[in-house]
C-alpha cells in the first residue's frame, strides 16, 4: 500500500485547495464611457467593497480600459500595429492612460484592505500578431503565494509581428485562468449576461442562464452564417476570448457588475442572475 | 579573401553602431526630498528638455524614488523583506508611489517629444536576497529596437529568498548597462561627483575628475579599513553598484543633474564637470 494518493485524487484535491478566481471588471463598469478619462469612482469603491466582503483567497483582477484606454487606442490605431512614427506617442499615451485608471483601482482596493498589487502587462507580456506569445508570470505567481491580489489591465503591448498592438482584458483573463489553473472566471460587464437573438427572426430569446461550450460554439456558427453583426453588443466577441480557458475546464460566469452585489455573489458562489458557461 | 570583416573589427563596429546610454536621474534631483510625495516638476521638465536636445539614439532612463518611494519603504521596512502581514500594504503603497512619480516623468518626457515608455521593474524582475535574479527584458529590447526610450525606476520588488525587497535604481542601471551592452552610464545626482575625503585626516581632496576601477576599489578598501561611515554622502555605495557594469567596459560618468545642461553635456559627450570612472 502506498502512502501516496492516486494521481486522479491528488489532482482533484490540489484543485480544491487551489480555488483560484480571475475577476474581470469591464471598462464600461468602472469608467463613464461617454466622457474621456472619467472614472466611475463610486462603482470602483463599491466593487472593492464587494471583493473584500467576499473574503476569497487566490484572486486575480483584470480591468478594462473604458474611457481611459479606448479613445487613445482608436485615435492612434494602436491595435492595427506600428505603421508610422506618429503612433509611438499614442502607444505610450494609451499605456499611460491605463496606468492612470489602474492606479485609481489599486488605490481604492488598498483603502478597502484588499492586498492589491499592480502588474503592468506590457512589462511582462509580448504578443505575436495580437495573441499572447510570452508571459513572464513569476512575479504574479509570487504575489499569489504571498496572499496578494494582482491587478492587471488591458494594455498597449509590444508585438513580435506588428510592433505593437492592444492586448484586450478578455484575452488576458483567459490566459491567466489557463496558466494559473483557475476554477472560475467572473466576467463583470454592464449587461445581465448572454441574450442572443435568433439570427433568423432577430427576436430575443431571453437571458441564457447556463450553456455548454458546444452549444455556445454552435450558436456562434449560426450567427456567423446569418452574416449579421454581433447582435449581442459585442458579448460574443468577449466570450470567444474565454473559450481556451473554458476548454481547460474553467467555468465562466458573466454577471452585471453595474448592479449591487452581483460580483460579491459570483465570487462567493451564491445564486446570481447571469450566464454560466461550462465545458460540459 | 573573405567578405566578412575580422571578428575584432566587426565587434568594434557593432559597438559603434550600438552606442547605448543608460541615464539615471537621482530621486534627490527630481523630487523635493524634504516633503513627502513632492515632485520637482521644474527639474523634471528641464531634464526632459536636455534629453530631447541631446538627440541621442538608444537611451534607457532609470529614476530614483526620492520623497515618493523612500519614506514608505522605510516606514514599512520593505528592504528587509516580508516578515509580517502589515507590510504587504506598504509593499504595494511603495510601488504605487513610484508609479505616481514615474507617470510625472514619462508624461513630461512625452510632452517634450521623447518617445518614452514606462516599464514597471516589479512586473519583469525578480531578485534573490536583494540581487537581480531574473530579468525578463524582451519588451525593453523591442522598445529600443522601435526607437523608444524605456523609463524604469527603483521599485518594490518580489524576492525569491525574502519575499520582497527594494531594488535600487543604481543596481538596475548597472544590470541594464550590462545586459544591453551600453557604452556609457550617466549618473545624474545632486553633487558634482566623487569627493572622497582622506579617511585618516578627514580633509577633502577635491573632485576626482577621472578614476580607474582599480583605484576606485582601493579607495573603497581604504575607507572600509578606516571604519568611518561613508563620508561621501552615500556616493560610494551608489558607485559600488556600478562596478559590475564598469567591469564590462561601460564608462560611468557622475554629474550634478541639478545644474543646468550637465545631463545634456554628458549625453552629448561634451566636457562637463563630474567624475568619470573607467575600467582602465
Amino acid at each position: 500500500m502506498s502512502l501516496e494518493k492516486p494521481a486522479s485524487e491528488r489532482k482533484s484535491r490540489s484543485r480544491l485547495e487551489r480555488k483560484l478566481t480571475v475577476l474581470k471588471l469591464g471598462g464600461s463598469v468602472i469608467t463613464v464611457k461617454e466622457n474621456p478619462k472619467t472614472p466611475n469612482i463610486q462603482a470602483i469603491q463599491r466593487l472593492a467593497n464587494e471583493i473584500i466582503r467576499a473574503k476569497i483567497r487566490n484572486l486575480i483582477v483584470v480591468h478594462g480600459g473604458g474611457s481611459f484606454g479606448h479613445p487613445l487606442a482608436d485615435q492612434y490605431s494602436i491595435k492595427e500595429g506600428f505603421k508610422k512614427k506618429t503612433q509611438i506617442e499614442g502607444f505610450s499615451l494609451t499605456h499611460q492612460a491605463m496606468l492612470e485608471l489602474n492606479k485609481l483601482v489599486v488605490d481604492a482596493f488598498i483603502r478597502q484592505g484588499i492586498p492589491a498589487f499592480a502588474i503592468s502587462p506590457s512589462s511582462c507580456i509580448i504578443t505575436e500578431a495580437g495573441r499572447i506569445k510570452i508571459f513572464y508570470n513569476s512575479p504574479l505567481a509570487k504575489l499569489l503565494a504571498m496572499g496578494c491580489v494582482p491587478v492587471l489591465f488591458g494594455d498597449a503591448i509590444l508585438d513580435t509581428e506588428i510592433g505593437f498592438t492592444i492586448l484586450s482584458g478578455d484575452q488576458l483573463v483567459s490566459a491567466l485562468a489557463t496558466r494559473f489553473n483557475a476554477d472560475k472566471i467572473v466576467l463583470g460587464v454592464d449587461v445581465d449576461g448572454l441574450y442572443p437573438r435568433d439570427p433568423k427572426t432577430g427576436s430575443s430569446k431571453g437571458l441564457i442562464e447556463q450553456i455548454t461550450l458546444r452549444k455556445l460554439k454552435n450558436m456562434m456558427v449560426d450567427i456567423g452564417r446569418a452574416k449579421t453583426v454581433d447582435v449581442t453588443g459585442g458579448m460574443l466577441g468577449k466570450i470567444s476570448e474565454l473559450i481556451p480557458a473554458i476548454t481547460c475546464d474553467v467555468q465562466a460566469l458573466i454577471v452585471n457588475a453595474s448592479k449591487q452585489d452581483n460580483v460579491y455573489k459570483a465570487l462567493k458562489g451564491e445564486t446570481v442572475v447571469g450566464t454560466l458557461i461550462r465545458k460540459k
